[in-house]
């Protein structure tokens, strides 16, 4: 079996090559541009690979995205129709975007960005705000993360719902499905967390109209994907007060250019797309796990629906 | 019934009047420096009394702290010996501090401070740290507030432990007590969260001694009390980056004077005593309930030990 790697970041790929070489022993295993015989490749493990490099593989069996999401392995519009593709879960990728939108939740509720203001200004100014149970969040998207974080604030005491495509049942989570019961989850939602994958359907959906549904003042907290946010609505509706804050992990652009409006919007909190990162050590393993499962079975539990979308 | 009311700050001393006006019919409740009978006083509820201003009311029946901690009303050396002490606990007080230890731990954990200044450079800088389970937090007291945070932790998926003066079994926490296991429960923490009741046991607590014990570059966070804390220690351990950085809520002075170098460094992220605030709805109905359950029964189940100090 010959695995190709490609990621954008040249001194990621090699790390990401010996890691997956170690772990899966008897196989090749080479960046992608190494591959002198494109039909020797069956497997292809990819973080945002360029459209066409993919199709050069005759005989690939799957395509495993380096991450939870497809849509960047999507985006190739000549992705080579019919290759399974297999995304990277994992309890560390899960816990890791549970601490992040339980810290970012706590912070737009508890209004840091405010308090760290007032200690600039050497105020001594309380800022009272309600408990988390009379705090109204909402959880977009209730896959693999966006259940484990609905659950982790509903556990912290937030007044919490969450919206899916399919009807979900969630211990202390006020449920909503689909375009039918969309305005109802986000009426009165004081503290919105987007962790739906990126499709035709998703694209742009934190746009203007839906900043309008939330209650007034309301922060966002976007995890999933740039595409997702329509950047100037919420540039607008931070300018306008109906958004009060938002705190943005994924761009359009990735690395946000330098001269992006966001880096230096006092109601704009910028993270590297660092929510839920996958470090090679368990990234890896369960990587090399997903392989070596494909090949033996012709399936694994963590394939992706391209149809779909996700 | 007769309630004499005191708080530092004027303005608030009215809201809790008539808060307490309104829960208490038949009683007769005013501002402390409006009872021109002492006599006839039989409660005093109060936050920091000045020395002497309680020995006044010769028929007092019991003292209600307007917070959870005592140290305030016995740091006056004329109190009038076995009046009984009652405190004020309750659910949104515990909820309000499982919040803010939550989200200090992970601004710590997740390095936010850093993180912040990387997006002031524009610097799409994404620092890596360990997943929770294999981040070591500590919680020293483990009462009412202490044994909530230290749940709360545990649920993130902190690995947590916890000191107390009694041994104690918490769900997914590892316990430490007393001065004999003091050491062992520092050992190794790298996030330390202060939720002991300020005695002469505890005070100074936060000193260089501790800071030394703890993993090197540790971050802590005072909830607790201004006076558990060796200010210069913390300065000197921040300099020399054996701490790495703090958050505190709570000063020897509050309001914390505008010229202490706290407010401007850079490693030390201040908060006006707001962890967990009382508002005088919640407040005044258990302050309430407290007063009716102490006049009826002569006892009440938030009884504190004046002996004991908490
Ligand atoms: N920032 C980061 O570091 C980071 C890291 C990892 C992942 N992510 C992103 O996080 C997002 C969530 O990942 P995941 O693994 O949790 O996804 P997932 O398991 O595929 O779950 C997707 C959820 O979204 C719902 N959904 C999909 N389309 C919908 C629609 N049109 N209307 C309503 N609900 C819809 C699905 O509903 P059903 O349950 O009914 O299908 C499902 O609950 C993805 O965008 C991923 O790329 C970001
Ligand atoms: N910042 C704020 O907004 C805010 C708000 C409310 C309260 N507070 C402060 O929070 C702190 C905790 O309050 P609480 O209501 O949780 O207190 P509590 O219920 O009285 O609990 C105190 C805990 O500390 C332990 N302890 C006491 N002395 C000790 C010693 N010498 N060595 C080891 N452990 C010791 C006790 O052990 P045992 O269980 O064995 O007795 C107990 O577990 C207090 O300082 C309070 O003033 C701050």
């Amino acid at each position: 079996m010959t695995v190709a790697v490609y990621l954008p970041a040249d001194d990621k790929t090699q790390w990401w090559v010996d890691m997956l070489q170690a772990l899966l022993p008897g196989w090749v295993v080479a960046p992608m541009e190494a591959m002198t015989a494109p039909e020797e490749v069956t497997y292809a493990v990819v973080w945002r690979p360029q459209t066409g490099d993919l199709a050069r593989f005759a005989n690939l069996r799957a395509i495993v995205s380096i991450g939870a999401g497809i849509d960047h392995v999507l985006a190739d519009d000549k992705l080579p129709a019919g290759v399974p593709i297999i995304r990277t879960v994992g309890d560390d990728l899960t816990q890791r975007m549970r601490e992040y939108v339980a810290l970012h939740v706590l912070r737009h509720h508890r209004d840091m960005p405010r308090q760290l203001q007032a200690q600039a200004e050497r105020d001594w100014h309380a800022i009272v705000v309600p408990v988390a149970p009379r705090r109204n969040v909402g959880v977009m998207g209730l896959g693999n993360l966006g259940a484990a974080a609905a659950r982790t604030l509903a556990d912290l005491g937030f007044a919490t719902r969450g919206w899916s495509k399919s009807a979900k049942s969630i211990d202390g989570v006020e449920t909503f499905a689909g375009p039918a019961q969309f305005d109802a989850f986000l009426s009165g939602c004081e503290i919105l967390v987007n962790l739906l994958p990126l499709t035709d359907q998703t694209r742009g959906i934190l746009n203007a109209d839906l900043f309008c549904k939330l209650a007034k003042g309301a922060c966002i907290i976007n995890c999933a994907r740039g595409g997702h946010l329509v950047e100037d609505d919420l540039l607008a509706a931070l300018d306008a007060g109906r958004i009060k804050q938002a705190t943005l992990d994924v761009f359009h652009v990735e690395p946000l250019p330098a001269d992006h409006a966001f880096w230096s919007h006092a109601a704009v909190t910028v993270t590297p797309h660092v929510a839920s990162q996958i470090d090679a050590d368990t990234g890896g393993r369960i990587i090399a796990a997903n392989l070596m499962m494909f090949e033996e079975t012709g399936t694994c539990a963590d394939l992706a629906d391209a149809q779909r979308g996700y």
